[in-house]
Formats: C-alpha cells, structure tokens, sequence
C-alpha cells in the first residue's frame, strides 16, 4: 500500500526559518515520526521547499518524492500532484507532514472502497480544526467554517483513487483548493465514511504544540509493566535522554542495550574492588539508561523479537555479574554464601517467572532491585557486613513475588 | 455441546468377563479416555451391563445415563435411545466407547447442519472395518460389504437432530439396526457429510489391538521438545510408570510436580552431605518420574497454565538446589567460588532463554544437566577436585547455549 505525506504547505508561525516538517520534535524531524511509522509502505512525499527534498533524499532514498510548484494552490493541489502515482482502484494513506499521530493511528488500515477520514472527538486548537458533521456512517459537511459539528478532521485519511479524480475536477475549476473542498465534494455525493479514533493527535503550528507534543510522547514511554522506581524516577530522567539518542541513526536500540550492559559489567568490576559508593551509583545509572533502548525502539519503530530477547538476557547477566561481585568482595563463610545464593537465584527467578505468567512482580521488579543496590552500597561503604542484610533483602523480595506469582496464578 | 458414547455392545472376544468399555487400557478404562478428552460437553452414556453404570455413576456423577434394554437390536438401536435428550436442531457428538481415538479428533468440533462421519485412509483391522464410499462432499455408500470403498469409518461422528429422526424410522421397520445402516438411510437422501482424518484411531476388539493403543500412547508422550536422554531413556521409563499413577485419581499432576520436588530437594541434601553416587542416581530418578506429572496431565486432560508455570518455577528450584548443594559440600576457595557461579546461573539462564525464544537448547536441556549431575557424581565420590570440572563443563554447555540461542534469533 502507498502512503502520501503532504509537506509543501507554508506555515512559518514556528519562528525560525526551517520549514514546518523538518522542525525538531522529540529529537527526530515532524515529518521523520511519520516515515518510521509507515515502515512497510510505499511513501510518497509531495514538498515544494527544497530542504525538505534534501533531507529525505539523504536519510531515506527509497522514498518517491514529487515536487509541488504552486503551493499557493493549498494543500488539495498537493494531493493531485499525486494522481499520476497511483492507479485506479488502489487506496492509500494520506497524512499531513506537520501533524503528529499516535501510533494508534497506523494500526489495521486496509485497502477501502470509499475515502475515510480519521476524525476525533478531541482537539487543541478547536479554533484552527477542520470540523465533521456526519450522518449515519457518512460525512455530510467537512471543512472550518461549520457550527453544528460532530468531530474533527485529524488530517489522516485512507483514500480511494476516486479521491483523486475529484482532485482533479477541483483543481480545474478554481484557482485555491484545500484538501477539505475535495472532501466537501465527495460528501456531497455521499462518497466519504468516517474513522472515530481515541488516540492522541494535533496539529502543529506553534511552538506550545510542539510542547504539548514532546509532552504526550514523553509520557506515552512510560510503559504500564514499569516498575514504581521506573516510574517515578528513571523514566522522568530517561525520556529526557532519548531525544538527544534519536538524532543518530547509528545509535539502534540493540547498541544502547549493548553499551548499558558494557556499564553493568564495569559497575560490577567496581563492587569487587570496592569502590561501593561509586558501584551504587553507577548501578542507578545503569537502571536509568537501561530505559533508553526501549524508547528509541518505539519512537523510531524498530522494536524487534530479538532486541526484545538480547535486552532481557543482558539485564539477568548483569544482575548476575553485580549481585556475583558483591559476593565475591569479602571474605566468604558459609553464612555469605548461604544468604548469596537465594539472592543471586531470585534475581533470575522473578525475570522467569514474570515471563511465564505475565505478570509483573510489584515487589521486586528490575527498578526496585537495582535502586536497592544503590541504596545498600552506601551502607556496604560504611559497615561491610551489611552485605549480609542486602543478600536477605534481596532474597527476601524475589522469591516471596515468585510465591506470589504462583499463588495468583493458582486461584 | 452433548457428546453421546454408545458403550451397549457385548464383544467378549478380549477374554474375561469386563465389559469392554471398562478394559484396561494404559492404566485406565477405555470409556474414561474418551470422557476425560470431552471434558467441557454434557456426556450421555448408552449402557446395557449394569457394571458400566456403576462404574461411571461412582466415578463421573455428573454424566447421563441411558439405558438399552435390547443390545441385540445392535448399535443403531443405541442411538435411538437417546432421542427424548436432544432437541430438534441440536447437533452431537457420537462416538464408539470401546474405540481409541487421539486428541486430533476432539478438536475444532462445532455444531453442524449436515451429520457428519469422521472418516480415515487407515485402519488397523480392514477386513473388519466398515467402509466408505464418497462422491464430492458426501458419502454415498457406508457398510461392511463394500468393495469399491475410499475411506473407513471410524465411529466418530458429529451428528444433526436428523440423524435420529432416520433412526427412529429404522429402529420402527427392522429388528436389528447397526449405526451403519441409519447412516446409509441419510447416504441414500444425500445427507451424510464426511471429515478426513490423520489422526491415529483405532477400534479394539482383541488384546493385540489393546497393545496397538497401548504403544501408540506410550509414543504419543514423547514431546517434540524432549531433550536426547529424555527420549531414549527417561521417557521409555516414565510411560511406564504413568498408567499405575493414571489408575488414582488423587495423583494428579500437581501432586506428582510436587513430590518429584521434594525428592529433588532430598537429593540435594544428600549432595550436601557427600553422599554423591546415592544422589547422582536419586537425580536421575528425579529426571525420570519428573516425565510422569505432563504423561498424566495429557492422559487425563487435566493440563493447565498453572501446572506448567509450577513445573518450571520448581524445576529450577531443585536445578538450584541441587548445584548449590554440591557447592556447599565442599571446602570453598576462590576458583569454587568462580566456576559454581556461572554454572548456577547457567542452569536457569537457559531456561530462561527457553522460554523466551521458544525453542530447545540441545545442547542443555533439563535432562541432559540432570544426567550429567548423575555421570558426575560417581567421579566426586572419587575424587571431590571433580566438582570443579563438573562446574566448568554445566557452565560451558548452558552459557553457550544461551549465546547460540541469541545468535540463532538474531540470524
């Protein structure tokens, strides 16, 4: 299937001079949150500023590009510019550079017989939308001027060819023609259904858009399986690391997971030596930025089986290797080794049980353990026998959430 | 769904005086293989020897009993007995009590509009059987005497209410009505329908085919998953062992999860105490009987997410146990220390791994630890410098395997 982003559009209310599509959102291009999440299509992107041909030519040459010379025209020329690429009877996507939309959006969209429009029920800018008015399940007005409206337009559609041969008649007969005019016209041959999505969009013009954006992103990284410490602390502080990751394409989410695994080994290198305080710290560092990995995958949609795979088998190696060096940093008694083996053990236990049943274990899941790390090294640091009471604690929490596990899972 | 078992047949060619439907077959009545796999359908039995009543009465309260006073009017006459307990436009399974058939044929049953037989290109008596002939969807001719025949009948059925309308007008013009002779009454009118089936299935009128069904079972335990020392020892011994606990129902799989633990916990406390070579074989006994709780579950249908979470999580319990306690048993240095570490979290990393990536690490499979635990400890218990090697080599097979197993996903 083909998708169609319209980024020939003026708009210079940002500020600035770099036109709307490539302003930075989240550390990636407006128009980059698009293109990864269309990872499968066919995309095809109408622009009329030369910068934003450079840029996708640079970082995505298989993406067709198609000049759009009369911008002035507005943003319905944009989609007839289009008319030669797709052939009758195909459908295809059709969305606007300078919206952002939830990864909802992009989800079960199948070839269509008739033009459907994706609107909403919610919207910032209520001023600024397009509005709906439907009927049954077909559109009956669309476009800014209306009072009595039932949704917005959220500017993401699935089109059928036919969409395109109105684009055509429309721009022969008037010099001006917003995308909404050719989708007046095929409402008023009862020609366009409706899509009610739930999910968060906007469009946007100004720099508070921007914000509010950056802010649904940020907070839609917060996974509901995050552990308390995850979410109260290392999210906070992740997602506000991940954008600067995101500007690199050499930065993949599998390379973040090697490079924090890397930092567990050294954070445990430095228990054995010692080095307690440090080792703690450098242990909530690791929790924090183990996030990271995770939010590039989603933002750029490179989320893989095996990332998912190498992510989790690193984390128990480094628990392993820290849990492992503690121990192996004092002198040993059977009491040690005793208190060290239902801790080491539990670690690893808790991961698999969770992943055999599903569930997150409240008490003793990845954040809270390795904050517990910290928290105890600073004790270690003091009294060294402390080690007795963390390899306690720890045993403690993970093998009574694995009980737990079973028990739930029993009734 | 009702699910009708006809069991009024005689047939003494087994020997004995038990009816044939309470024969013995791997540890439990023929009749109870086919009520516990239609576990979920209201079951109506068709008896006519008071001893299949009482049996099913004490064992299965809950199923319906109908009785047949004239046996020698033949299996059709069975079916008739049940007409007052369906309603019109109901339809059921039917099915023969002193037939085998596997799991495939409980399968994907839903209700139909047209009876269907449930047909197979295999059959292990033919001159016995009774034959089928098709033409497009359906059967044109069923019976003993056919000669020009596609398929044989398996006495599985998945019946319309019509089907017994056919048997009330036979059962009303003829003395004797075999189940054969109502289906060519709904041949004949082009209402018989037919299903291929692969699966295995057998009909069991002598002690050979008993012993047929018997080794088909025993060889339909074997899991696909089954490590090397699983399949050509442990579980020659533990299907063995599986129809005496079959015969109780008070061994049902948990319990014998449970106390195939509590041996393997046992066996580490003689690890501990150095008696190695009584507990390197108590740890192969342990990885034979711990076959029995899913040959059990299958058997009986009792298998649950429950059951198969409580299995792995005490699995790794004992693995831990057990490679613990020969830590622990003796004298400890640094290098113990060093080589007991990656062998323990090895044992459960590749579990772990498993279970993530659903697929099998040959090289250290449960059974293949557990047997070389038991290789093992005759060398300890020669010479206790062994455990060291024994560390190094449990720890070279489970790392590696992890690793070939993240390549192998990445690939």
């Amino acid at each position: 299937m083909k998708a169609v982003i319209l980024a020939a559009g003026y708009g210079k209310r940002m500020g600035g001079d770099t036109p709307k599509p490539l302003v930075e959102l989240y550390g990636l291009p407006l128009i980059e949150h698009k293109i990864r999440k269309l990872d499968g299509y066919e995309i095809i992107v109408v622009y009329h500023d030369e910068r934003i041909k450079d840029h996708i030519q640079k970082r995505f040459p298989r993406i067709k590009l198609v000049y759009n010379p009369y911008p002035e025209r507005e943003n319905g020329y944009s989609l007839y510019c289009v008319k030669d690429l797709i052939k009758e009877g195909e459908s295809f996507i059709l969305l606007m550079a300078d919206h952002y939309y939830d990864e909802g959006f992009y989800r079960d969209i199948n070839p269509i017989n008739q033009t459907t429009v994706y609107v909403s029920a919610k919207c910032y800018q209520e001023d600024e939308a397009t509005k709906v008015k439907v009927q049954g399940d077909k559109v009956i007005k669309i476009g800014k001027g209306i009072d009595d409206y039932d949704y917005f337009d959220t500017g993401f559609f699935v089109c059928s060819y036919e969409s395109l041969v109105y684009a055509e008649r429309a721009v022969s007969q008037r010099e001006k023609v917003k995308l909404s005019d050719i989708m007046q016209l095929l409402a008023d041959d009862g020609r366009l259904s409706y899509k009610v999505m739930d999910e968060f969009w906007i469009d946007i013009d100004t720099k508070e858009d921007l914000k509010k954006a950056e802010e649904f992103i940020r907070r839609s990284l917060i996974k509901p399986t995050d552990g308390i410490i995850s979410k109260f602390l290392n999210r906070k502080i992740s997602t506000r690391i991940t954008p600067f990751l995101l500007r690199y394409d050499f930065i993949t989410p599998n390379r973040i997971t090697v490079f924090v695994s890397l930092l567990g080994f050294l954070t445990s290198v430095l228990f054995y030596f010692k080095y307690y305080l440090l080792a703690g710290i450098m242990t909530q560092i690791v929790s924090i930025i183990d996030g990271c990995d995770g939010e590039v995958a989603r933002i750029k949609n490179l989320s893989s089986r095996f990332g998912a795979v190498l992510d989790s088998v690193l984390d128990r190696y480094v628990d392993i290797f820290i849990i492992s060096a503690i121990f192996l940093s004092i002198e040993k008694d059977i009491f040690l080794s005793l208190s060290f083996i239902p801790a080491l053990t539990g670690s690893v236990l808790v991961s698999y049980v969770s992943h055999l049943s599903g569930w997150r274990p409240y008490l003793a899941t990845r954040d809270i353990r390795l904050f517990l790390v910290m928290v105890f090294s600073i004790l270690f640091s003091l009294y060294e026998n402390m080690i007795y009471a963390f390899f306690a604690v720890i045993a403690v929490i993970t093998h009574v959430s694995v009980i737990f596990t079973l028990l739930r899972l029993r009734s």
